[in-house]
């Protein structure tokens, strides 16, 4: 993904913060090989656009970002648990993450399972210790558990392994209904929490979740489109492993040319939603831009 | 564990309800096998212990026990996780589990890794969406994750397999700080959460935190001498596994009678903390009752 100027100094500001008091907090887990192995795939990088989004759109509608480090935290958190679960050998058993050994390839087995369940977990512990006034932290924690749960992201995860290697495809609604909860329920409820910090009105909100929900398809449009297309070196972790393990995507139902179409309406549709708040959001604009 | 009367009419009044509660939740997974992975280890039963206290220490404070279902769902969502991502192959590889087989062998280890996963994340929204303010909410969600996390359960969890088959056997300080994390932090979270749905004065909020304490020790005990004399079909998993994956217990360390004083020093302590309250606590005296 390029970055705008504009976007990459918003960053800089923000997330190099973000990622020392994120490896700060980790490195007071009870157990040193715990916090090893939490600090391991924290530290491991990645583009931080689930921080990202809760910083831009604060930003945008008006909020302070710079008491936003235990939400942006939390949900960074989330994700990183998620990359660990899906990585392990029972899930898509894949090896290399952003570049590096996944977790369990590092540690081990059990390490990186605790690993993410306590990154999972502490997620929370940020939230409910965030310095947002309680009503703001009940939503936050109610956004971020019901995006990432069992009405979310984990129910996408388990459409996917029961859809892979099976002998009939998704079709396009199913391909879309697993997508929204697997990678769109928790860039949702980052938008979501970005916007529950700031003051929003309800024509704002709408207009929001309408670019989540577009944003959220597109970013995985453009990742079924880097797997098919790019090289392991560039995208760190194991190229054409979608089409290896029979997974479901985009480009195996519609073909890069379709899946490519679908990327562009898609950002055209998050554009969009942008253009019907009722402040600019060059922001949330250029991050929509860095998929192109 | 044997139940009096009195306490055993007190979990007929909230446990069947409160277990419809949890299954009722976990049907509305939106994904039909995870539903069903979640429903099986809801479902298997179990003393619901940790549920149990947050109803007693609520009751015994004083508070409206009718309006926990969601604090006591949230925390027996986060000790069926840890019980299913315990017997997982790479962690304690129990086939085994309250009778019926464990959630990886009746359904497979993904789904297993995904039913805890969702769960753990679940707990969070129960406690979110609970008809406590604000407030309270807020503080149940740290107490829980606090408890559950990297400075708590999962950190025991950790120690626990570090130490196991090790040639150097835990000292008896370290074997305590292990279950003080392990199994003591999410029963000191269950009292806790009880006592904070209910108005609480802190000499009774400090004598309830050393309840727990001693009566989180007692249950470890306990459970460390039932598994060493009990057979497979009392306890409801595989008998002397301790002994046989070299865990350190309280009876590896001090032999059956040892541990057996061990218990009846910590259940005595419990005690001695109950009569410190300002209001007689019969129902928590029976819970302690329960491990002799």
């Amino acid at each position: 993904m390029n970055q705008s100027k504009r976007i990459k100094a918003f960053a800089d500001e923000h997330i190099p913060a973000l990622t020392e008091f994120m490896l700060a907090y980790a490195r007071q887990a009870h157990q040193p090989r715990l916090a090893d192995a939490m600090s391991y795939s924290l530290a491991a990088g990645g583009k931080r656009l689930r921080p990202l989004l809760v910083y831009a759109v604060a930003a945008t509608m008006g909020a302070d970002t710079t008491q936003l480090d235990h939400v942006a935290a939390a949900i960074e958190y989330v994700h990183t648990y998620s990359l660990i679960h899906d990585d392990l050998p029972a899930m898509d058993d894949a090896d290399l993450r952003r570049g590096h050994a996944s977790n369990h390839v590092q540690f081990d087995e059990a390490t990186a399972i605790l690993a993410g369940d306590a990154l999972l977990t502490d997620a929370f512990a940020l939230v409910s210790g965030a310095p947002q006034p309680a009503t703001v932290r009940v939503a936050l924690t109610s956004q971020l558990a019901v995006g990432a749960g069992s009405r979310g992201m984990v129910a996408g995860q388990m459409m996917d392994i029961a859809a892979t290697g099976s002998s009939t495809p998704l079709t396009r609604g199913q391909l879309v209904r697993m997508h929204a909860h697997k990678t769109g329920a928790l860039l949702l409820a980052a938008v979501r929490m970005g916007a529950t910090v700031a003051t929003v009105s309800d024509a704002d909100d709408e207009a929001l979740d309408d670019f989540a929900t577009a944003f959220g398809l597109a970013f995985q449009i453009r990742d079924d489109i880097n797997d098919a297309t790019k090289s392991s070196t560039e995208l760190g972790k194991t190229a054409g492993h979608d089409e290896t393990a029979g997974k479901n995507t985009y480009v195996s139902l519609l073909g890069i040319d379709g899946a490519t179409k679908a990327l562009a309406k898609q950002m055209r549709s998050a554009h969009l939603a942008l253009e019907r708040l009722s402040v600019p959001a060059p922001l949330l604009e250029d991050i929509v831009a860095m998929l192109g």
